[in-house]
């Protein structure tokens, strides 16, 4: 299996809901540092798993719609806690449906498995990964 | 599958024997920074893998027991090489324990896997990973 | 010259006011992973040049006035931008006023300067440094 | 599972051919710090899943036909793009070959899997992983 | 003394003369993930050292020039040795000159001294750092 | 001013003395990551600070005195704390003789200042930085 992973980061307001979350019911923010793996299982015929540059553009639209927001303001989120591991599965739902438009190239359409990582500190993050065509 | 990963380090001596150790058979010391990654297939109702505080405190206790000491001196391991390999076997399975216990909380039971990477350097890591319930 | 670096971090949301800060102008929020050094000329008795211990839990003091919350909401920043480099001399001014209370100890009167370094993202940081006694 | 981790780096030049590089067409170059994950269901009798001494001195060897050098005129890679990901299959299949001829102890033959990552910058890397025995 | 550092990076081919450089005299190439502190000793007041957004796009552009190119056919370099610590003070001086011509605003005036680091690797970097105004 | 950053690192056991040390006054370790900076001026004719292979060599050859080693049978550090502070400066004086018997070849000699920092942690490091002719 091969893989492709790009880096980018977006930084949000939010708050949280049920008592488990202690302080963070609050409403305080986090930088996200995202990282995104593309996974297939042979490479295309220019040996590549993904046209990285395309994949860095989609990343970054996907998160640009977060970016310097309060997510409590989102109304696609109403009701939600946008914990770090939903908002991985957020950006996993929206990577795969950038892949459906053809957003990162008529190659990435071979690409098997998405793996979306947010590091929320230097000691904490969360992921979500799934199959492309599931 | 989504995934929680938290951090936290113990700094122990211990000494190891077999030439295959080479000096390392001689008594030193490693500072271990751990990563923890609890996996489960959903989210539970407050839209997390497992609460991240407790997951932390877990760790913290886990780590603990062994936090500056001589791994030579420490009855369970006696007749064992403590490699780093051995003990993120012995952290997933007091991690694995504490779930069992609840001190992760109730929702913690739906934790499906535990993967325990243990960094000895910035060039040298290992790590264990393994179903909760196997 | 000495010195001993401690990390931690602090999760908090805010907004600026200012053409610069375009679409950061809105409510949205940052971790700051934050490095404190504290440097002085020679070591004391013990060797050190500040009990580590006491240097991490007057950090976690400081920024544990902060963490989780809405800095627009903080009066004594009233008027203020916080920005990174502003907040990073706020850290600095109240570790100063932490040493000078002792809160780490006798021995850290002799810290000479403190620099104090918040990472907002993996691609930027800003840091405030200064004498202790100036 | 167990694995052990072991990382190294080499510095080479290239040009791709194909639109979809851009400006990497051009002869250019990249630092590629490699990670290697060793894999293996149980540890052998020393408590280990490789000789990690053996392991680190057969990554060097791998990379050093490579290092310092202009892939676009060693003979093996003649038509090939040396993407990153490809050079991660580069890597794998020598390190099985090695594996093979013992160069890793006889203890090495337990390894299952092997996952090659070339981290290209701090935003940037791509992987490689395989059973050994295929 | 307040500073801000943003981080970007570029990838290059090249080689060296002279025996000091062993197999480097070699073509081969480098990634360069550059950081760049720009020092003041007051805020301006917006309560920043200098406009990230603009500090980053100038990098960006100072970087470029060099992008997936082989410095061994860029005249200005002719007959020198772009080593790291070299191409460290050759992006100091640009992002100098871009200040004096207002790139990054005209309260980047005020910046004192820059300091700009170059990681070729995991384990090895160079910098230069000077004053804005010598 | 340029500079250069080599890094390596350690395995340790060690014992303080003195209550400030709490549990760390039993027998315990550490891995030390060491980075290396030596500043001066202005290059050399070949366009570097210091050989770096030779600085690196140098720099495993003193770490290597220690490595795999109990500090509180070394005899030269008999009723020392060997603390990460102390030890930066081990290293500092150990490099410092190192210039001067030529081991980093002859232009090592313009050598200004090194900075030692050794990281036992993800979140603690030291370091200890002085002038190379004192």
């Amino acid at each position: 299996m091969f893989s492709v992973t790009v880096r980018d980061h977006v930084m949000i307001a939010h708050s949280f809901r049920g008592a488990v979350f202690g302080p963070a019911q609050r409403l305080h923010g986090a930088t996200y540092v995202v990282d995104v793996e593309f996974r297939r299982p042979s490479l295309d015929a220019d040996g590549i798993v993904v046209d990285i540059g395309r994949a860095g553009d989609a990343l970054r639209q996907v998160l640009g719609d977060f970016n310097y927001r309060n997510l409590d303001d989102v109304p696609e989120f109403a009701g939600r806690n946008t914990t770090t591991e939903f908002l991985a599965q957020v950006v996993f739902d929206r990577l795969v449906a950038a892949i459906r438009r053809g957003d990162l190239g008529p190659g990435a359409s071979q690409v098997d498995e998405i793996r979306v990582t947010l590091h929320e500190s230097h000691v904490a993050s969360a992921s979500f990964e799934g199959k492309v065509n599931a």
